[in-house]
């Protein structure tokens, strides 16, 4: 389990270091990537190997997905997250960011409204526009060191014609872990609001200690009839390159629509992703992804801990996710001031907070899917880029 | 360039090999597959370089569409084909049966009518008929030992309602490479009637000696404003399980409408697919290709020359691909009789000539993209098989 051995990223096409100056005016030299969700140590070993494997074969021509690949998720859900599903029910997108406009795609109009809770993933609301529809956002309530949702709110900003919410579960940015009551009030929202209800829980393998997640569907299997949950290995396993994701979809006539859409577009997923995935979701994945999460809540604990020595700056306790979302509000700075400093001074890329819809303003998100040293590397150039403040 | 070394497919989870026997009743154990387009040995060792060099990093994050890869495709069609593009016009599609259904789910209405010269890739109509559109089949003329256009034919088949052409160049199951003359007079028929023109080039590396391919692009530069060139590596390299091909769009305006539908899909090729075409796309990736040459050019003799000493059954003289089309007509046997000896006699599973359209009735189309002792296995089954005609 090498998560600290040192990796060089930059000037491999990686997005998160390759495009970090272009994007961010971030110097590739000595800047740190913390924006792109994916991680920079190595994945699972069983996933090299399988890797390694298919190299030795050396052919690489067409492969169905099998029972191999789909008994290995619904193992997964089983033995991970308590979650009996049918392996009939996992369909395979191209990624979830690919599943989210299919689903766009095939169960809104030209023009609807859908609904997200903000701050929130910023690929949503891209999603929602790239698609010619009209995203309602319903902010979540900052309370204390954390959102909660409010419904009450969030019911008088619809107008009745909502087709959609996309949910997400852990949420990212903050990294809640939401409890059964607050995912049956999503549930019921969803259901008295007529609304399919896509459920983006990529991050559900990556909870803390004292957290536990809870899949919607378990949550809330009345609402089964209008339920999309989206799953991947793709953060787990950072293998989010691969672009493979699960659909999984209880209902058999929206299973029928999507399965129909996919045949229609003749999306099959590529061969080396259902190798890699099938490896992954395994007893040796398993163990892997135990150890990855005692190296993210080390990780965690020494941001949060420098976080906190900055006046003005609070870190919000992660409950899962490894991305940081950090709150600059009482600097009392304006948000270019925050994010100059972090850019120029820090040598830092972390995600721009307003990004993520009304909420954000304030906000940086900082991806810590990283070697330890260079969490404390970053740490340490944040308090002398704010070190006016001490 | 080890094309005869024994490869064992059989448990890979290979379409060609593990499907056969519920597909085609050819028995797993000691079936010969010959069907699925793709080839039974391994790719280029730059490729798998490539891929063991993926799996010593390790980490398997977001990848871009990136400079290397587009200047590799750039590379190749110059250096292999003589036709310069620009690295702007080649957009990724997630394989070409993908990127024909983007094409009819874009650029043609619901119940459009589809224009296609049969036999022809079955799977053209099948992605016309999914989308909801209908096929206009145009029979090719078979004359002497291979097929003409009959453009006058064809002609008298629209109704001025077509809205697209679906070309296959070089042509697939005849293995016809088309003369500029005919590929003009095919431009100049889909300008006349006023049809996008999807050229699916494919094959275009797989061209026997004494034969020259000509892309579409450069037969016919004046329909640039309605052309859309599918080519990819996946059958010259035998990566079609990564499901990663070209979508070549010199026109501005048509490849702006396919990038937003791209990325309104939010498709983006796999990192590893990214990497391996880069890797075969190269000097070391075109020498191995013409050594595959070699090997099929003595593949496709030895099977030829098998095949005429069965009386009434003849092999198209293949100018391209790797796919023998095999016509049975002369035997006065019912297509049933003659599956029915090569599949439980000679425990062959080839492609059903019926499934490519009108024209197809009394073929079978055998995959000769294998070790030679095995093609010599095959022929020496099928002489069994019809040995009562001697």
């Amino acid at each position: 389990m090498s998560f600290n051995d040192p990796i060089e990223r930059r000037g491999t096409h990686s997005s998160k270091w390759d495009m970090m100056e272009k994007l961010y005016d971030v110097p590739q030299q000595d800047g740190i990537a913390m924006w792109t969700a994916d991680s920079d140590y190595a994945t699972a070993p069983c996933v090299i190997d399988a890797l390694r494997r298919a190299a030795d074969h050396g052919v690489f021509g067409y492969m169905p997905i099998h029972d191999d690949y789909l008994n290995a998720i619904q193992w997964w859900m089983k033995t991970r997250h308590n979650w009996d599903i049918d392996t009939s029910w996992a369909l395979t997108s191209q990624g979830l960011g690919n599943a989210i406009a299919l689903c766009l795609d095939l169960w809104t109009d030209p023009g609807a409204r859908v609904v997200i809770f903000t701050p929130v993933y910023h690929e949503f609301q891209i999603k929602i526009e790239k698609a010619g529809r009209e995203a309602v956002t319903c902010p979540l309530k900052h309370t204390g060191d954390s959102y909660v949702l409010d419904l009450e709110d969030a019911q008088s900003r619809l107008d009745g014609s909502e087709q959609m919410l996309i949910w997400c579960s852990p949420q990212n940015p903050s990294g809640r872990v939401w409890t059964t009551d607050e995912l049956r009030g999503i549930a019921e929202f969803a259901a008295r609001n007529d609304l399919i209800l896509v459920s983006d829980e990529i991050h559900h393998d990556l909870v803390f200690p004292d957290h536990t997640f809870v899949p919607m569907h378990i949550a809330a299997p009345e609402v089964e009839d209008r339920l999309i949950v989206l799953t991947a290995a793709s953060k787990t396993f950072n293998i989010a390159g691969q672009r493979t994701g699960n659909m999984i979809i209880p209902d058999a006539k929206l299973r029928k629509e999507m399965q129909h859409r996919l045949n229609t577009l003749d999306y099959k997923p590529a061969a080396l992703s259902l190798q890699m995935i099938t490896a992954a979701y395994s007893p040796e994945g398993a163990k892997w992804a135990d150890a990855q999460i005692r190296h993210l809540d080390q990780n965690r604990k020494t941001f949060d801990a420098a976080i906190a020595t900055i006046p003005g700056v609070t870190s919000m306790p992660l409950q899962a996710t490894y991305l940081a979302w950090v709150d600059f509000s009482g600097t009392g700075m304006s948000y270019d001031e925050i994010s100059q400093r972090v850019r120029k001074s820090a040598r830092i890329a972390p995600s721009a907070g307003p990004d993520f819809g009304p909420g954000g303003e304030t906000f940086l998100r900082f991806n810590l899917a990283t070697q330890h040293h260079r969490v404390e590397e970053a740490c340490a150039r944040l308090k002398d880029a704010f070190s006016d403040l001490q």
